[in-house]
């Protein structure tokens, strides 16, 4: 079976895609429709992000499952302090009263992206503001990895795995999006359910190896993602027999082998997050099909400068 | 006398101006639309950009007075070798051949700024372009430090200089932005030229002091900016008797002493190409007005950090 969407994110001869994580984090506030519009507008029609159901059933755009204090400021422009609430315990409308248009350039995550722009009034979208914006003919080329997010809590939880799924395909076929989206995730049981109800989509499957540091002030993807010590150089088999179209492993945890045994058995590579320009240059020579960047335009010089492209159209 | 435009671009308690350097060079093909778009789309409406005068009398933004090899192609998508052309030799359809949307990583330009987006079928656009752009009412907000680049080979003509500056105020006129632009150069005599034409508009005056090094790969300032040399300490008196409004200074030149003189004047105080964050945080230091940033995204989180503002209205 041959999607379209995986062949979107798939390299070819001097050809590796790029692909902006969470819109374009490195440069503007993660997860936000302005994030999105800027990587789609210089040319990286390929968008990761991820995606939380709210207490009222509505899939909105967010990374952790609690809202995350270093990017969630409060109506009087504080950051959150204290436990952060869950997003399943708030409807859309209470998450939607914070701002995520700054980082907390005080803690240990907001130092890490120092060039971000900060903006006042910036919301936390639903789905399908950023299906709606894709759907715009002028981004016929726009494909999503669209990441479900566990709630750990939840995902042992076989009705609310069905509720979730369902709520993320209803608004990808109301928008006509299935096409153009390939549903990806760390929970394998998630994408099991994925499977499940919509037969006719991409599974994109994340793994990161439990000896690779976590990334500063994130959710972890241990909670959900299956433990691989001892099986390493079978992860391609395994998420091939899982029925997976996509690999998307942490950048750290490739080698040379690993990419070629997931390429020989159809499995088109996209390693995240990408972000440092030596590590970019490593997975360039690697003949990885995607990068994940935070850095989307750094991907695209790096390319540019070695003749290389990004787009089956250049 | 007062000038609004002028006072956009004026510090205060806990503020300083953000301007974005050509839109923002650091992150998106310089001079172009789509730069300036990202400038005034993260709450950064103050633009400064540069104009000369093509073989058909036509404004256009571009910084050098000669094509710039490094960040212009060819219909063949190669970037210029040999003798680069001048803009004054080309009328603004031959100018608008080329695509800007690359930088050459192989040039000592291009290695200046790794992180820019690098696109396809960008042009040089017009005056006009960027005028309507901020014509529209969700910019009201916008105002333009517009460098009028002299060619050095004309810089001694004054019917050119008459030409150069009448048909720059002519657009300005007919779009109604007058009120919102300075007039911006390194070139005295085309500011006095400016001061004749247009008594209504304020006048703003970038100084370099010759023992400051060129900025790698770029028209020289010294070949039409006034000598300084012995008279440093006497800038911001030399501006203001010239009928300057505002001072805009390379960062390195400026002094603690230098930046309260030209405040005592009156003289509002942009600095200019602040990048690196170490510079941007001694121009903090020093009070200055206004930080001119190819990265002004990296400023807003400076200023953001410090619980400092960069627009009045925060």
């Amino acid at each position: 079976m041959t999607f379209p969407q995986v062949e979107a994110f798939r390299g070819g001869d001097n050809l590796i895609r790029v692909v902006g994580h969470r819109g374009a984090r490195g440069i503007l506030p993660e997860n936000s429709m302005i994030g999105f519009d800027f990587s789609l507008s210089i040319g990286v029609p390929l968008l990761e992000f991820d995606v939380v159901l709210t207490a009222d059933d509505v899939p909105v755009i967010t990374h952790n499952h609690r809202l995350h204090a270093p990017t969630f400021r409060d109506a009087n422009g504080r950051f959150l302090v204290g436990e952060e609430p869950k997003v399943s315990s708030l409807t859309v409308d209470q998450i939607q009263q914070f701002d995520i248009g700054r980082l907390d350039g005080h803690s240990a995550y907001g130092r890490r992206f120092p060039d971000q722009a900060q903006m006042d009034g910036v919301r936390v979208p639903r789905l399908v503001n950023l299906l709606e914006l894709v759907a715009d003919p002028k981004y016929a080329d726009a494909c999503l990895m669209l990441e479900l997010k566990s709630d750990p809590d939840l995902a042992h939880d076989a009705s609310y795995r069905q509720k979730f799924v369902k709520c993320v395909l209803q608004e990808l076929h109301t928008t006509s999006m299935s096409s153009r989206a390939v549903l990806h995730s760390f929970d394998w049981n998630l994408l099991e359910e994925c499977q499940r109800q919509a037969p006719d989509m991409p599974s994109s499957y994340l793994t990161q190896l439990p000896d690779n540091a976590d990334d500063i002030g994130e959710d972890s993807s241990k909670a959900v993602c299956p433990d691989f010590r001892g099986r390493h150089d079978e992860i391609p088999n395994l998420v091939k027999e899982a029925g997976g179209a996509l690999w998307c492993p942490y950048f750290a945890d490739v080698t040379a082998e690993s990419v070629a045994l997931a390429k020989k058995l159809g499995l088109c590579v996209a390693v995240w997050t990408v972000n440092e320009n030596a590590e970019i240059g490593r997975m360039i020579e690697l003949g990885v099909d995607s990068i994940v960047s935070d850095y989307p335009g750094r991907v695209q010089r790096r390319l540019s400068d070695l003749g290389m492209r990004w787009s089956a159209t250049q």
